[in-house]
């Protein structure tokens, strides 16, 4: 149905850059250029700076209250949004087509984080800043039960990641996780990594290999805060909605952490979309599938905020003998 | 935060039934006082039997045109149900509590097919009714894109094997499938066939083999339309949703079958729910997740009628640059 669209969105992505090896600038840059295309639902949200923990953040929030619908009222809860970009590049403004389009059809509000990046501020720096601002919410007083993790690319490696650090902290976790194509893999051991070469319009082995590199900062990959995929203990962890495209080499990055926390008892919903690349919900606007998934999403988000307040939403559930 | 329902639920599965192997009658009549405890939408649906193909079917409509939303107007389309029960028992009764809840939750009529049932009309005769099904609806003039295929358990596994069928036949295609619990492998080669034995509350090995020779009547499993999930080339099938219980000896059914059909280029969506059984959606009403579940296969079915339709949800696609 949109076969059209996902050869525009590839061929978007497939426009050539400057040749050679880039600065980091001029990584930063040429991200800041391609999001910046993105299509923002301006009229739907509210942004403000503001700081969560000790970093800057993007305040997001709908414009009205979204349709009280049968349950009586609008939804109370808060995303927390770790932007993509290889814990290199990237920022809640290159993110906020995803962020404003959650917050549209969630009517929950969002803190984008602003997070420290490679190769100034490598692992585990940004772990350590989501970490901060998810505590920094609980020291509000907001309800875990009311929170969620979202992201994409590495900060949908962040939402497991930082999840993870908040169980091995103690702290109660956040009522669900949602992570767009997220890179959980420093290991580069997905067989994707090989088999999806050239069919990504995004990543090669060698990009990855080069920012991931900035990121590592000489740290064994081979643990859990950076493979959690592969080497993490994914216990208790709440639900997770992993949305990902088959034209990505970090496709297995996917498949390998849904097998695995589902293997260790987490709800999980692996949602995969064919033919189309790498976190493809940003093209909301342009491409059907990603308007499709953002919907699923915001539905997965709303019954985790929903559950948190445990069983407003069904009301018959003790007419049954 | 329903764990005490799932407990519940458990509880109820694993109500002992009479010693030693019963009579088919026996499991019919078990099975039809099991599936009678279920919660069906009553006040949101209207039934009337009627006939599609040659067999008797259950119409379901909603008894009112669902919230026309934002996109203007209820939807138009039409959901052939599969009921589940080893092809050797089961009926569009047993089934309405989910079939009902989908009615209700999209607003798009279905039609229950009572297909033929082993042992007295083994393998191919399920697929052949529910082929003849397909194509009466067709012959209607009903557009394949407005259509979808949803069932559980072995009506599961006939929503993908009735696809097969068609698409070999020639004939164009439905625009989903969604399958609870489906059994996709005759070969019963998955590893949680043992890895879920005992924990699984309603099948083991042994069950599972004794109907499942009722309708292999002699016929070889290892071919595409017995075990899909191992043997068949999913190439062209439509979207996928897959849900399933982590209580279940036929878990694997569902993660192989998401595998190969995401391999052959299918768009899948693996949706599993940990501690809960098979089929758990029966209990919508009772078990939060049923609720839950049944919700995303309602926004799943109703992105697949309108992704038929072509276009007429997102308004803006041209408004990209």
């Amino acid at each position: 149905m949109s076969r059209e669209q996902r050869i525009r969105v590839d061929e978007i992505l497939r426009q050539p850059g400057p040749e050679g090896p880039r600065s980091v600038e001029e990584i930063r840059a040429g991200f800041r250029q391609l999001m910046a295309q993105m299509i923002v639902p301006h009229s739907s949200i509210r942004t403000a700076p503001t700081t969560l923990g000790d970093r800057p953040a993007l305040h997001v929030e709908p414009t009205r209250a979204p349709d009280p619908g049968a349950d009586g009222g609008p939804d109370a809860g808060t995303i927390l949004y770790f932007h993509g970009g290889g814990w290199v590049f990237g920022s809640p403004r290159t993110a906020l087509s995803m962020t404003g389009n959650l917050v549209a059809r969630t009517g929950l509000r969002a803190y984008s984080l602003d997070y420290r990046l490679a190769p100034e501020h490598p692992f585990p720096a940004a772990i350590e800043d989501a970490l901060s601002a998810y505590r920094a919410l609980l020291d509000r007083g907001e309800d875990p039960a009311a929170i969620v993790f979202a992201g994409d690319s590495a900060g949908g490696g962040l939402t497991v990641t930082a999840c993870l650090a908040a169980r091995d902290a103690g702290l109660p976790l956040p009522a669900g996780i949602l992570a767009f194509s997220p890179g959980t893999d420093m290991t580069r051991t997905g067989a994707s990594m090989d088999t999806k070469e050239g069919i990504d319009p995004v990543f090669t082995r060698a990009a990855l290999e080069r920012t991931g590199a900035m990121y590592l900062a000489g740290a064994d990959p081979r643990q859990p805060l950076l493979s959690p995929a592969v080497h993490a203990d994914l216990t208790g962890l709440p639900p997770i909605l992993i949305q990902v495209g088959t034209n990505e080499v970090l496709l297995d990055d996917s498949t390998r952490l849904a097998a695995r926390a589902s293997a260790a008892g987490v709800d999980v919903i692996l949602d995969v979309t064919a033919d189309v690349p790498h976190v493809f919900q940003s093209f909301a606007g342009v491409l059907d599938e990603a308007d499709e998934a953002l919907d699923r999403a915001a539905l997965f988000l709303r019954q985790r905020i929903r559950g948190g307040g445990a069983g407003e939403v069904h009301k018959r559930k003790d007419s049954y003998q």
